[in-house]
C-alpha cells in the first residue's frame, strides 16, 4: 500500500484549480492559501483530525485536553506559515459514553485557547459515531504573499528549531510529568512564527508534528534542496535521540534562515537552535554530522 | 442527554468573536458567514461529516457514491444561503480495508462533483481510524450581506419546497430505482439557491437535510415565526406522507417568500411547491391543515 505522500502525489495530479476558487496554494503544505479578490490579506487553511484509539485514548486523555490538542494543532499549522489565527470550525462525532460533562468540559479546553489566541469558533457539524472524532478547520490571516512555505528553502540558509524536541514522544511512553504534561497540551507558536515572518524573514517554515527527521526531509523535498545537520537540537535530559530526531507532536517550529540574519538564542523564554545548514544535493536528503539520517517520523500509512 | 438543538444553544453562549476574526454570523444557521477586511464578497463556510455505518453502510455505497455525497452536503448548505462554491479541504479518515482502488474512486465522486460546480479541493488531512470518516469544509460566496438566512422570514411570506421530497428515505427503505440513487447521489441545488437570491429575493432558506417538519420548525425557531401548512409536498408515487414530511436526505431547498414575488411552477425542471404561509404565532410552531406539525425528523442526539 501507499505511504500518504504517494497518495497526496497522486491526488494532486487530478485536481483542477478553478481561478475563481481564490486558491493560491492547495495541498502540500501546511496551509493551504486563499485570496478572496479585493481582501486585504492572504487567508490560511488547515484542517485536522483527532481519533480516539489513532490520536488519544479515552482512559488517558481528560476531554479538557483533547479539546485543546484538537484546537492547538490546527493552530500550529497557521503558526507555521507565520499567520495569525482568525476563526475555526469544528466537527465533532460523539459515542455514548460521551455524556454532557464530558462534552462541557472538552469544548472548555478548546474555547480557552481560542479565547487566549482570538480564534473564533465560528461553526460546525455534530453526529453520532462508535469512537469519538474530532476534526477542525482552522483559518488564519498573513499579508498578501507573505505565507512562509516550505518549498523556500535556499542552499546557504541555515536550519532552526524552537523549543525543546522529543517531550512529547517521551511523555506519552511514560506518561509522567512535564513531558506528559506537553504531550497532552502542546502550545501553538503563533508567536514565533509571526516573528519568524517579519523580523528573521525566514525563507521556509513548517510545524514540527509528525518528527525531526520527516518533516525536515519533506521540507527539502518541497524546497529541492538537502539538509546538513551538525548539532543535536535542544533537549530536556531524559529525552534520548529517538525522541528528538524521530518524535512526533512536540509542535515547534523548524525554520530555514538566511545566512546574514541574526537570529536570537531565545524569544520570550523558547530557545532557538541552530541545527546546520541547507545544501544544494538530492532533493530531500538530511545527512547528520555527514551520515544519511532515515525519515523515521510518524507516517499514518507507511507500515500497511 | 440532550438534543442537538440544546447542545448548540449551551455552546453559543460560551463563545466569543473577536472582531478581527470577520465572523458576522456564526454557530446556528446553514453556513457561518465571514467577511474577510476589503473583500468584495462574503465568505461561507459549512463542515459536514460522513460516518460509516452512521451516515452510510460499506456493505450498499459504493466508494464513488460516497466521495460525492461528502461533497454534496457541503454544497447544499452553500445554495441554501443563495452562494457559489470556491474550494473544500477534505479530512478523510481511513480504515485498512480501504485500499487503494477504494480511496482512488471515492476521489473519483467527489472531483467530478467538485469540478461540475467549481470548487477547487484545496486541501485536507489523512488518517487511519477503524471506521471510515469524511468531514469536509466548504466555502462559498455571495455579496455583502445577501446570504439567504434561516432567520428571515416574516409574517405573510410564503412557503416553498424545490423538488419532489421523501425520494432520499424511500429510497433508504427499498434500496431500488430512481429513489435509491437520490439517496445515493443528491443533486445539491446551487443554481436554485442562487436563483432564490437573486429572483425570487427569498426572505429566508434552509436546505432540508434532515426533513421537512424538523427544519421547517427550525427556520420557524430562528425566524420568530409559526408556519401554516395548506398543501403537501411534491413526491412521486411511491412516497409515503413519512416520507415527505419527515424523511431527512433530500438535500432540497426550503425558501419563504414575499407574498408578492411571482414564482415559476419549476426552474430547469425542478418543481417549486407552494406549501402555505408564515404567520405570527408561537416561535417554531408548525400546522398542518390546522394540525401541529410534530417535528420527527432526524436528530442524531434526540434518542439517548
Amino acid at each position: 500500500m501507499h505511504s500518504e505522500q504517494q497518495l497526496l502525489d497522486r491526488l494532486r495530479r487530478r485536481i483542477v484549480i478553478p481561478e475563481a476558487s481564490g486558491v493560491v496554494l492547495g495541498i502540500g503544505d501546511d496551509c493551504a492559501i486563499v485570496r478572496p479578490p479585493g481582501a486585504d490579506e492572504d487567508l490560511l487553511f488547515t484542517t485536522d483530525m483527532l481519533i480516539e484509539n489513532v490520536h488519544f485514548l479515552r482512559e488517558t486523555h481528560a476531554p479538557a485536553d483533547i479539546g485543546h490538542k484538537a484546537l492547538a494543532r490546527g493552530l500550529s499549522d497557521i503558526a507555521a506559515m507565520g499567520g495569525s489565527p482568525r476563526f475555526c470550525l469544528l466537527s465533532l462525532a460523539l459515542p455514548e459514553w460521551a455524556g454532557d460533562a464530558w462534552v462541557d468540559s472538552f469544548y472548555c479546553g478548546l474555547l480557552d485557547l481560542a479565547s487566549r489566541t482570538g480564534t473564533a469558533l465560528a461553526g460546525g457539524d455534530l453526529a453520532r459515531s462508535e469512537r469519538l472524532t474530532c476534526d477542525i478547520t482552522v483559518c488564519g490571516a498573513v499579508p498578501h504573499g507573505e505565507a512562509l512555505l516550505r518549498s523556500g528553502a535556499k542552499p546557504g540558509d541555515e536550519i532552526y528549531v524552537s523549543g525543546l524536541l522529543g517531550e512529547s514522544m517521551l511523555g506519552f511512553e511514560t506518561r509522567r510529568g512535564k513531558p506528559w504534561k506537553k504531550h497532552l497540551r502542546p502550545e501553538p507558536r503563533i508567536g514565533l512564527g509571526r516573528y519568524a515572518r517579519e523580523r528573521l524573514h525566514a525563507s521556509a517554515a513548517m510545524d514540527l508534528s509528525d518528527g525531526l527527521s520527516l518533516d525536515l526531509h519533506r521540507l527539502c523535498l518541497a524546497s529541492g534542496v538537502s539538509a546538513h545537520l551538525e548539532a543535536v537540537p535542544a533537549h530536556s535530559r531524559m529525552v534520548k535521540p529517538r525522541h528528538y530526531l524521530h518524535g512526533g507532536e512536540d509542535y515547534e517550529l523548524l525554520l530555514t534562515v538566511p545566512p546574514t540574519t541574526p537570529v536570537p538564542d531565545e524569544i520570550g523564554g523558547v530557545p532557538f537552535t541552530c541545527l546546520g545548514r541547507i545544501e544544494e544535493g538530492a532533493p530531500g536528503e538530511v545527512l547528520m554530522f555527514g551520515l544519511p539520517l532515515r525519515a523515521l517520523g510518524y507516517d499514518h500509512f507507511r507500515n500497511l
